[in-house]
């Protein structure tokens, strides 16, 4: 696969488009950017996130640097979001990077992996371990500036008809997952298949799909899977941090003051922050109230989480032929065991205790 | 105490002034702020907090809004910077609130009680669940607009000249710990100090105290306790996750823009997010060149915990007379419930789980 030399072809052609049309607004006055999304107009959290960081540039800009966000369907689609701000169609997308696997694997360690980081650990690697140097290195072969912008913590192990008792159990199911944790979920046998959060209650309920993960308790609440299954499991292998990202075209980024892209890297950071405490500080209730609704809590057996980090560790080894691939493997998992060592002897150690004595 | 009416004189000599002296310069042109901290000048963590935001907001400004970055004893000392904002002698500080609790003990909040919040759970709090506007309603007070603008992380229990076998060793102990961690201690018998985080190695060296929390292997390790003491208590129940604001005196923030008004609130967001991640990324690493250099890492006995945990709720309930504090107590204590809940039961289990299929 030579992705590279056909999206460098794509890059140089979004950047003479904007050359030639743009450029000479771009060096005076105020500039509005078309922001694209991978989230319907407001899902729960995700489009949140994005909005969050849309009027933040727009306010702190003083509307020099105004976002215009459109939502998925608005311009493009959720899965088009990509080719629209690498061709210079849109100037910027927020959506879930391993949404664009099919574009490079090395996309799925800037959203999650697999038995991968939780948010902390993937922050503390981003800012301070390599991260967002390898999520730049990435972005400059599709003519991309990324920065990591929502994240929705942990995510559930989702929506079941029936109990999950044995591995056995996904052969033949047909789920909603994406990323590598739903390549992984295709080795214990399920029909997998990946659909755009606005999309889902709609294939569930007609009977598409037989189950679901999509985020946590307050988001697939306000989704509505309670309306359709009843079982649901509370931590998952799959997300275990879901970053969200603010993806800008480069050549439209480097035009821009260096203010303005001071402007857009601070409320990208700020936004995965607030992102990240809203799923968070709202899951707790939502879970209760779905309790209260009839919905049953589950945890899967060890054997079931044996089977999926087998799974989960062939499918990172298919991918590791890939030189960046790799480098951002060997990069990411040292720093996640390393940031969770320290974080399990203090945190861990702390609210332990705290839960002991407070009772 | 009247501290309300002894300060709400303060704040209007200081409005005064800053009307007199500073209020033509304020409304064209470009503007500088002279931000005060509790911090030594280049204290490891602390210092690159507040250096990042005052960095981020002169940088998205584009110099409009320049921050002048005054460190500890270059223009008041470390534990004069509150009274330096709310008289309008400077115009910002960025320290660790719980230093003020003469002021007001429902300061302690927005650092961290004994017992309380983990640093994810605060953020969750102060974003979505009432935090941020208590935060302001504090401040409202003194004549200070405050935002989270660090966090260190879970701080670590400490170095000791000898190990804690029970809740009886710390009787006669000259300890440093400030905040209500510190009054805790207190309870059990130690005597305890606040001291400046640059002057805590010279009174370490010079016996003026048997032993002193600071913050966590990283900074720790670079103030160079290790060189006196050689017992690290990596857990301590002192500081779950002590975050660092940055309080801009009132009056000042009131005649800024809204756009460099909107620029202060998320370069302080992002700075909370990015220090938290420094600390937690290099914990680990400095935790290991510890132990390799002699450190003996100790874990406090459940007993100790127990004591620590009683003598916690008794500074809390001591407290609580005063109607802010225990509306702060009120909103901060069940959210925290909450928050933990939904983490033990997410990323709580998923990272028991990947530790174990990991091995």
């Amino acid at each position: 696969m030579d992705r590279r030399k056909f999206l460098k072809s794509t890059a140089l052609g979004g950047a003479a488009a904007s050359a030639t049309l743009a450029a000479p607004a771009y060096a005076q006055g105020n500039r509005t950017l078309t922001l694209v999304t991978t989230w319907g107009r407001g899902l729960a959290g995700v489009h949140d996130a994005a909005e969050r960081v849309a009027n933040n540039i727009t306010a702190m800009s003083d509307g020099s640097l105004t976002i215009d966000l459109k939502a998925a369907g608005e311009l493009v689609g959720a899965f088009e979001v990509f080719d629209a701000v690498t061709s210079g169609q849109a100037d910027m997308y927020h959506g879930a990077d391993y949404y664009f696997l099919s574009q490079h694997p090395g996309y799925a360690f800037f959203t999650a992996v697999p038995f991968g980081m939780t948010a902390q650990e993937l922050v503390n690697w981003y800012y301070h371990d390599g991260g967002h140097e390898l999520h730049d290195e990435l972005g400059a072969i599709f003519g991309l500036k990324s920065f990591i912008a929502g994240n929705t913590g942990a995510q559930a192990g989702g929506w079941f008809k029936k109990e999950i008792t044995s591995p056995e159990d996904f052969v033949g199911l047909k789920f909603r997952m994406p990323g590598l944790g739903g390549a992984a979920l295709g080795r214990l046998g399920a029909s997998v298949q990946n659909i755009p959060g606005a999309e889902v209650y709609q294939a569930l309920a007609q009977g598409a799909i037989d189950g679901t993960e999509w985020i946590g308790p307050w988001a697939d609440e306000k989704a509505g899977f309670q309306e359709i299954t009843k079982i649901y499991y509370a931590a998952g292998y799959h997300e275990p941090g879901a970053a969200l990202s603010l993806a800008t075209n480069r050549d439209v980024f480097e035009s821009l003051s260096p203010a303005h892209q001071k402007i857009i890297e601070v409320a990208s950071g700020e936004a995965h922050q607030w992102s990240l405490s809203q799923f968070l500080a709202n899951n707790g209730a939502a879970l209760q109230r779905l309790q209260a609704a009839g919905v049953k809590v589950a945890t899967f057996p060890d054997s079931v989480w044996d089977a999926f980090g087998k799974a989960a560790q062939e499918v990172l080894n298919e991918n590791m032929s890939d030189d960046l691939f790799k480098k951002i493997y060997d990069s990411a998992i040292p720093s996640m065991r390393a940031s969770s060592g320290w974080l399990q002897q203090s945190s861990g150690v702390y609210v332990s205790q705290r839960d002991r004595v407070l009772g």
